[in-house]
């Protein structure tokens, strides 16, 4: 059962926007502990900290091609052709992001375009632990190549046979990633940042992670080391009404709160009974989860709040920024166009959150915390640097050469303005 | 004079890509207690740093009706004029990469788009000093206000009789910036991060500025306040050979060496005797300038490296990957395919840096310090949020639900798996 606020003041809005608090202080000297060490120590910290926190003693870092061929015996027919219908529909709606060149006359003979160039090396972090996360290499692996990134990483930590899940294996083969490395945590986001002598250093580290991976991206990216984005733990905000179905919101509500103890749900009504109906069937519901202690911790840091209507719904939405927001009646989509702040939307009923996790081809790596009010998800964006370029004619030169040389000087930046001069003086006599 | 270092081993590159360092741990603490004042004691910290920083005793932080109309009859109409121009053709750049939305079927039923959403509230910070960089004001301001942000702050210190440069108040005012703080240096970072009595809060920081606010901007981003790139040092590197001005190509050198000590000039050629020819040039054109000291330690921290051909021009440059990269050579745009890291490129002799500095139309706040590997200069996209969203019908459900469900059970989340059986079994019962 969620707790439920009827009515809450505006000035109370903020207050029940907070997330779960993330303390990182208490683990910032070990995190700090295990960059560095990599950073000195290379590939041996990597065998010590997998030793260490993984309880398996490593022979090497890499997956060679027996262990590629036997996950592939692992896999069902049915993961494998889910996983490839997942592959198809991120790849249609990412490639439809890869910006086209656009070459811009500004003004008479000042040409000015941008174009799109794949930043070469990139390390893919996919968490172990419980549950083998293949969607996201997916989620990461797709963007990453269509890009056109030269070099991908995945690092991923090994289970107590010192093995990568199947999953995950067969997933990045079947999208061409061979460099996958047996090395998880705050260490493996040390080595892709710093390298190694097995792992080479790349230029911007994705992929989510614990608190511990979190921080150390948040370490490395001070010294100059791109992350995709800050991270915390993950959420929904689901808006209900009287034409909602309260079984499938409550089971949204419980896919998003199994995610960890630290997960946060939200649902905001006008509608008291429907509230009301979606708490019981959280219940009934639960009863079937195997993480039933997670989800019960994770629901206390959630709350249901009755306002006075959808407008009033969004205008809050807007205000704690959902990573996931889901408008779950009918109608909803008429309301896009007043969502400012969120990762990713889902209208109506069977537009739930697990589809857009899995297969319907937006991605899933999304800013969390209210990060989503100036951090956009993963996308090709995400593994390209927009280059710019210019190509000034003589004429062109001529015709805003003396205005540049003016604002220089008014700049007091006398090189500058000179650069200008001499080129006018040599066009004028010419 | 710039050395010369003649045909280097390509072991060799990777030092010879190295930037003047940047020493922040010497200003760490006094930067970290600067922010943390601001945070605490609010507006009073503002006006005390400003006392003590600035020399000045500010009666109020913002900039009163009076003061915009006395900038305005201190400015020439030639620098009007000019300034006018640049507007123009930096809107005309910038506003053609404002993406349009496009509503992908991934699968028959199953909808996803993506829509920009401006980011609310923007801090603009511009630095005062020596210079009043009003340039940047434009190049900050046009895509924040295409964009659509709701508040737009812009900080920059005052002079010592407290009042802001008039080209800079000019600037703003004609773009319909008015929310003009006059607050300077790690302060302004702080107050812009967390906000104060007199200054919003905002969601992501903008601006060029001195180590102080760079560190500032460091350190507020790891709470989460988003910031548009690490900044450091500026940095051109020019390619040429026979057939380049070595008149012009010395000024575009000097124009990037007048910026900071700190600075860097980097001269590749396959032809020793343009080198020679550019750094005579230099010497000559060097007497006029009226920040010699400056340039003269800039000059120290550049280097001109003589090469095998034009394709190893741009490999190193390649590697150094610079803010500012110019082909001063004839048909140097058949080159563009090759280049890879780069913030912005300028092709031929009239496509000098100042062009792009002020009014070709691209932007000139640019990744530096071999940034432009993983971040791309400010655009439009800087102060968006890219959302995606998705609508699946009952028949798109049909669709891809079973694969969802078999993707969710192999992640062992049960709750995913089941919020998409209790439809399906909906669906296939109805």
């Amino acid at each position: 059962m969620i707790e439920v606020i009827k009515y809450p003041e505006k000035a109370l809005w903020l207050a029940l926007t907070t997330r779960a608090s993330v303390l990182t202080s208490a683990i910032q000297k070990t995190v700090v502990t295990i960059v560095e060490s990599v950073q000195s120590l290379g590939d041996q910290a990597l065998f010590d900290y997998t030793l260490q926190f993984d309880q398996v003693k490593l022979e090497r870092l890499t997956v060679g091609e027996e262990e590629f061929k036997s996950a592939k015996n692992l896999i069902g027919f049915s993961q494998m052709e889910a996983i490839k219908l997942a592959k198809r529909n991120i790849e249609k709606f990412h490639a439809a992001f890869c910006e086209q060149p656009q070459k811009i006359e500004t003004t008479k003979g000042v040409f000015c375009w941008r174009d799109s160039r794949p930043i070469e090396r990139v390390g893919l972090y996919i968490p172990g632990g419980s549950a083998p996360l293949f969607s996201s290499v997916l989620m990461l692996g797709i963007p990453a190549l269509l890009a056109g990134c030269k070099e991908i990483i995945l690092c991923t930590p090994p289970n107590k046979e010192g093995k990568v899940d199947p999953l995950i294996l067969y997933t990045a083969e079947l999208l061409g990633i061979k460099n996958i490395f047996k090395v998880g945590g705050a260490q493996a986001v040390g080595a892709m940042a710093y390298g190694t002598e097995s792992i080479t250093k790349v230029d911007k580290i994705f992929g989510p992670g614990n608190q511990y991976v979190t921080l150390a991206k948040m370490l490395v990216q001070m010294d100059g080391i791109a992350i995709d984005m800050p991270a915390g733990p993950s959420e929904v905000l689901v808006v209900a009404d009287r034409t909602s179905n309260a079984k499938y919101v409550a089971s949204d509500l419980l896919a998003q709160a199994e995610h960890g103890e630290d997960s946060q749900v939200i649902l905001l009504s006008n509608d008291l009974s429907i509230i009301e109906r979606i708490n019981q069937e959280i219940k009934v519901q639960l009863e079937s989860l195997p993480r039933q202690l997670i989800v019960k911790k994770a629901l206390q840091n959630s709350r249901a709040i009755l306002l006075e209507n959808i407008d009033q719904c969004i205008e809050f939405s807007n205000c704690y920024a959902p990573e996931h927001l889901i408008l779950a009646f009918n109608n909803s989509a008429s309301y896009e166009a007043k969502i400012q702040n969120a990762g990713s939307v889902f209208f109506g009923r069977y537009s739930c959150e697990s589809i857009g996790d899995y297969a319907s081809g937006t991605n899933h790596t999304l800013p969390t915390g209210g990060f989503a009010k100036s951090y956009s998800g993963v996308s090709v964006d995400s593994f390209v640097k927009k280059v710019t370029f210019q190509h000034v004619t003589r004429g062109g030169f001529l015709n805003i050469g003396k205005s540049v040389e003016v604002m220089a000087e008014a700049e007091h930046l006398v090189a500058h303005k000179q650069s200008i001069s001499l080129r006018l003086n040599d066009l004028i006599n010419d």
